[in-house]
């Protein structure tokens, strides 16, 4: 395939910088772009000391390391530069190498190329992205699995008795003269029940697959100086909000990495709601808040305890929970500043509930861990051996499950009667047969390749 | 030595990194940290693939190379292990390295290393982190040119001369009954002047050695709602500071990297002087802004040209141009909003100097160019054939041009007669001699070989 090129290490000053060329040609840019030092020659897969040349100029001293194809990760002729961890270099390295011939890879390309070289199956091109991506070690652990096959066993293992099935099936229906041991409709009807419900059950792990490889998104929401940035720095362990006595501090949304029960989470500290906003730039704040608070797991509403709650304070927390229900996010209220002697008794409307913290103090904090914890239901989904990261891999598996659920009705007898039993159900199983063979990348549309690599970080 | 360990890329999430370690015992931590897919074993300087292992589980999948010492960059065993780009994977890695046996390498350890192991000299050692610092081709170019031993040639060429003289000197001074040919003291005192003359004038390039490396900073300086913000946007081109009519949007002092005449520079917006602050917010940006304006190469007064000026302008003006003469910072004026019409004529104060502009419409922003890169003098140092990036250098070639002068005087017969001219020449020509051995690291303390390596990134 075409000369790809791109950078596999991050932007930044560092000490070293990889530069990779993938494809027809990879060995022939590699005499342009270099000028080994020692007169070996390009030994496969041999660490070579080498000048980079640019515009006819040396640009840096590198490493470069061709590894012919096929056994390689693209399956195809590779090479790979190691430069100085200069910005500048690499970005004219790579210049270099488009001079050279190499085009500028697309996201995940090379990994696509593995793919479609037949080096790895789709799941497991999926799970390199995953494994990169893996904020948490439980999550780095699946993606792995994933990559060394994981899912793809379990995939061939549901796979297997329904083509088992389905050959059967199909051998009675065009070879009705000859004489097959008989399948009955209960064998299999409970044949495409059970891969129906393992494809389902396979699918419902989703969420937790999602949360665990994205990160939950924690929305912290409330009134202006209900002590938000506060809370967000409590729980991060440090200063990284500018918390002021002044009321619409924040302004800007604020997302900061964070860890919850062993999944990554996203701790986003929002503008107060609720006050006609001063100017544009609080009026931006309150709307990004807002717009927070839709793509939240998890909403945190920070109430200050210490004072007595006017009209307005009761009609934006209403206005919040409203939203979260709307939305089926779940809801912590949480009541800060606890610290504080509460209000006069008689004006307390809310008694000295179970989430009762202490920013300041960082009183009532673990507590609140745990809460969050409960409340996105990480701990049962720590026990499923494979979890399904990602959307399309959930979408292919329930429709597998449907697929198969129908074939199940028409060996069962329960389902239109117009047709013979074993056409309707062959038509479902090999139906659900494709779909879970989407799964592993087989007969997968080009579009859909597409989009799933799209999401890869360039070089990868 | 130890082994070291530290990550060689950037931290973030991309297709690779790579960790590094060096010293003895990298061949051990190797088969510690990693099982080998082929059988093949540990071939020196080969690309094999292995499973990289921590607490008894696989980590990743990787790519390890093991080059044996001495010929290495650090001149000594040396391993590099390329993982998937996780951040997530690559602390791993590094702790399980850590578990092997290594400890985590000071910052520059590994060009430290190759230093104390003689593979580079100490103006080499210095170039790589110039190199890796360059941001533009120039600066690229000429740190190049160092790392490959320009500056090591050049100042091999001033110690030459000083070392016959010197051998001549001492000669004649030990053994002044032989019968050697006479050296006269007009030829010592040419040599030593002509010496101490090259030594300062590559001092000299210092200043422009370090604007074309660390690039100059340029504070952007003025009232509030003087339209600093949007001078920084519309030289940038792009909209990176948040422009409000409210005066006092500006908190926190942005920097953002920029290129000017061939050097990379950083423009600093900061947030309006003079007014009596609201909060402890903008208190704090007003105290950053005057800290800006101390470490500037430039600064930039944005004066509101739309506006009569009250007296409070005019002692804020007045107060940054005292501050800018004080530090001998050059200071550009720069009348701003020169599309609105002037304020009524007989108040106008100022006439449409040179600098006028309009951030708004771009308007006089290449003149406003052109000025920045006069003000600081950048293009006379695009002929110097070598720049002297580093303080330590440049007050190395001070302290030899200065001592060689005082040779040059003893043997010119200027000076103190108290003593032989030949012994107080001598003295000079040895002083100046070491000082110039400092440049490439003769005889350098511990003490500044940290000092000058404590500023590279760790991992190199």
């Amino acid at each position: 395939m075409e000369l790809i090129a791109a950078l596999a290490t991050p932007p930044g000053a560092s000490a070293l910088g990889v530069l990779r060329l993938s494809g027809d040609g990879a060995r022939a840019a590699a005499e342009k772009l270099l000028r080994l030092k020692s007169a070996e020659g390009w030994l496969p897969r041999k660490a070579l000391v080498a000048e980079a040349l640019a515009d006819g100029e040396v640009l840096d001293e590198v490493v470069a390391v061709y590894f012919p194809g096929p056994s390689t990760a693209t399956g195809e002729d590779l090479l790979e530069i190691t430069a100085h961890g200069s910005p500048l270099i690499l970005r004219r390295l790579l210049a270099a190498a488009f001079a050279a011939g190499a085009r500028p890879a697309a996201p995940g390309e090379f990994t696509q190329r593995g793919f479609l070289n037949g080096r790895l199956d789709l799941s497991q091109a999926e799970a390199v992205g995953d494994l990169i991506r893996a904020r948490t070690d439980e999550a780095r652990r699946r993606a792995l699995r994933q990559l060394r096959g994981g899912l793809s066993d379990e995939i061939a293992r549901l796979r297997r008795p329904l083509l088992e099935l389905l050959v059967r099936l199909e051998a009675g229906l065009d070879h009705p003269e000859e004489d097959l041991p008989p399948l009955s409709r209960e064998t299999a009807a409970k044949v495409c029940g059970e891969i129906s419900r393992a494809a389902r059950r396979l699918a419902d792990t989703h969420r937790d697959g999602r949360l665990l490889h994205d990160g939950a998104r924690l929305a912290i929401v409330g009134r202006p100086n209900a002590g938000k940035s506060s809370l967000l720095n409590a729980l991060l362990g440090r200063d990284r909000a500018i918390v002021c006595p002044t009321p619409g501090t924040t302004r800007d949304t604020l997302e900061e990495p964070w860890e919850v029960g062993g999944a990554p989470a996203l701790l986003i500290d929002t503008a107060g709601l609720g006050d006609a906003p001063e100017g544009p730039a609080e009026k931006a704040g309150m709307q990004r808040s807002l717009r927070a608070l839709e793509g939240a797991d998890l909403a945190i509403l920070v109430v200050d305890r210490s004072k007595t709650p006017g009209p307005e304070d009761e009609e934006v927390h209403a206005r919040i929970a409203e939203t979260a229900a709307r939305l089926g996010t779940p809801l912590l209220r949480v009541l800060n500043k606890c610290d504080l002697p509460p209000p006069r008794p008689e004006d307390a409307p809310w008694e000295n509930g179970p989430l009762s913290v202490s920013a300041l103090t960082g009183s009532g904090l673990d507590r609140l861990h745990g809460e969050i914890s409960r409340g996105l239901a990480l701990e049962k989904s720590k026990a499923e051996p494979i979890l399904v990261a990602s959307q399309r891999q959930a979408e292919a598996l329930l429709g597998a499950a449907q697929a198969l659920a129908e074939a199940e009705g028409a060996a069962a007898g329960t389902l239109d009667p117009a047709l013979p039993w074993e056409d309707r159900t062959a038509s479902g199983l090999r139906d659900g047969f494709r779909r879970l063979g989407d799964i592993v990348g087989e007969g997968t549309p080009e579009q859909v390749l597409h989009e799933i690599f799209s999401r890869f970080c360039i070089g990868k």
